[in-house]
């Protein structure tokens, strides 16, 4: 174990200074707490990768103009229960809250509504869009494409984004099932951690430049891609890049978006795609009313019964048995609300570097 | 590479014998075309385990009554874009077309159309779905509980059937992107195969009675369990588990059938759950109006572009690159509608079985 130091501020704390640095580049003020809110859910569910350790890179592209801080946000076609939503190439912050809304609006009037956009940008934790669903009685679904990190099976090198998918249910006494999965064999965050501590990948994980397997890394950083999740075809690889393959077309095919190799980057330091094929990047939202199925006492009812009953599971030698989809996510939301969220020193000092070019003060 | 003696039939010869098998028993003979179509996409598309190589099992269910060859389906309740349909204990693979059908009239009507079904049986491929909904412009998803056979991570039992998800894209000049994937490391079929042939098993399909990690095809078949897709923790097998729920909670939570491990065994051999939690097992059908996002002539170019794009991908050493989904079914249902279907002659000897307790002559 290594012991890496932190810092610890209070969410709210974090959440003020994230939303004066959104209106210090002319964000609407009730925009830029539903970014703020959005970059807090993640650091609450202890999905530090997409908190405020990403608000330097929005920063950036606020300060180079690559994200518009006044986007018009449209719906540009739909149907009563669909939509595609032009992001105007805003915020996916406050274009992923506001097309989410939108797919909660059509399944309160006619049993489920789903939104795909385009012209969007990184939009946070998937986790976020699926938990507001859950306070109408509507399953939640919520999709990204992001920019090129994936092989496909036998691929060798980057074509796919790490595609998230998340969807939720609610429980009647037990917390909901909150699934918010990458499609990859292991999360980029994982491998960036390995390779600043200088621990090798499991197997499995990514292939380096040349398209072989590799444990190392720097390697994989430098040139070589993630694995999908199932890793190799023996395990089922090819199912990993199905489902990637599935959320890119959901979020960029059918919005008009850039989808696989040309998705634009997020950071300043990824090379730009060789073409584009549409617009920005592409999400995914769903909403299903659980009452155009069923009573909804009864399905939370069932899902209590579920998640007692997989907790119940015997356990696999060695282990205390199987968790319940976002059980670690749910079990940090209650200790970070309350001691504060803890943030290693380098993401304090980028921080300190926005509160020095904004003036905005930070601790 | 073992020799396996293998018969050949014509596609025709082996649906209208399936047709006539389920005629015999009552079932109406547009429901038994029906069925029988089912049957036959999954030989036509190499997915043995589901074709005719079944047939037996639904005799046996028949013959026991297990099975309604008349079933009353219904709808139990419904908005203008979803629906609850009850299967009356009929055929899964009349149940299933039905309802797929009222997922698709809702998306004609309303953009989407969204029914989980309570009550029925095994439906064969879920693929076979999501091309019917091809021939509509639609976007066809399509979802299946099925008998417990798979670990939850970190379980030691059997918790979760295979639970797979199917969905498809279609192209304008290239063969449709179709996605039909079970939500473990490994077909079950393989399993069977492998301890056929006495080959052991790849590291991380399976577990054995103890829950211990098993290489042994008879170790995971007598008492033993599947993995989830990503099979560790370490390369993603939460991330299995987690798509293994999803599908059972829209199959089944939202449609009140049998979810997880009480989910009614298909085949006589396999032990009754210790309690029933809903009415038989679960479906769940999708369908999305593409022309509710997208000119379809536009999505279908784009979808072209695709297609191509991941085949163009740099190949991983020692591999001829990346497939596109369904490419491998594609092409066995273009040799297979020529040159007839190869059965493997434990199978022939099922159904002259099935042909001499029936009068209906086979070869």
């Amino acid at each position: 174990m290594h012991k890496v130091e932190t810092l610890t501020y209070p969410i709210e704390t974090l959440k003020s200074f994230s939303s004066r640095v959104f209106q210090y580049f002319g964000v609407d003020p009730s925009d830029a707490d539903l970014a703020a809110e959005v970059l807090a859910a993640a650091d609450l569910r202890d999905i530090e990768s997409h908190g405020v350790a990403r608000l330097h890179t929005y920063f950036d592209m606020l300060t180079l103009g690559r994200i518009n801080p006044k986007p018009e946000i449209k719906i540009v076609r739909e149907t009563a229960s669909t939509a595609v939503v032009d992001g105007g190439n805003g915020l996916g912050l406050v274009v992923g809250p506001k097309a989410n809304r939108i797919a909660m609006e059509k399944a309160l009037s006619c049993g489920s509504g789903w939104v795909s956009v385009c012209n969007t940008n990184h939009f946070g934790i998937a986790g976020y869009y699926v938990l507001q669903a859950l306070k109408h009685d509507l399953i939640g679904w919520a999709m990204t494409n992001s920019t090129k990190l994936v092989a496909p099976l036998w691929g060798g090198e980057r074509r796919l984004g790490t595609n998230p998918i998340a969807i939720a249910f609610p429980g009647l006494e037990e917390e909901p099932i909150v699934v918010d999965m990458a499609t990859t064999a292991a999360a980029y965050g994982k491998v960036e951690m390995a390779r600043r501590k200088g621990d090798p990948l499991p197997e499995g994980w990514a292939i380096d430049a040349g398209g072989q397997p590799t444990t190392d890394p720097e390697k994989m950083v430098q040139g070589g891609a993630l694995l999908p999740l199932g890793s190799t075809r023996e395990r089922g690889g090819h199912k990993g890049y199905c489902l990637a393959t599935m959320v890119d077309v959901l979020c960029c095919v059918l919005s008009g978006a850039n989808w696989g190799p040309f998705a634009p980057p997020f950071a300043l330091r990824q090379e730009m795609p060789e073409r584009s094929v549409g617009k920005g990047i592409g999400h995914f939202f769903g909403a299903l009313r659980i009452d155009g199925f069923i009573d909804p006492d009864e399905f939370k009812r069932q899902i209590d019964d579920y998640v007692r009953t997989m907790r119940a599971t015997k356990p696999a030698p060695g282990t205390d048995g199987p968790l319940v989809p976002g059980d670690p996510e749910a079990a940090a939301e209650k200790i970070r609300a309350v001691h504060g969220i803890p943030l290693i020193l380098p993401v304090v000092e980028e921080l300190r570097d926005i509160s020095r070019k904004t003036d905005i003060p930070f601790d």
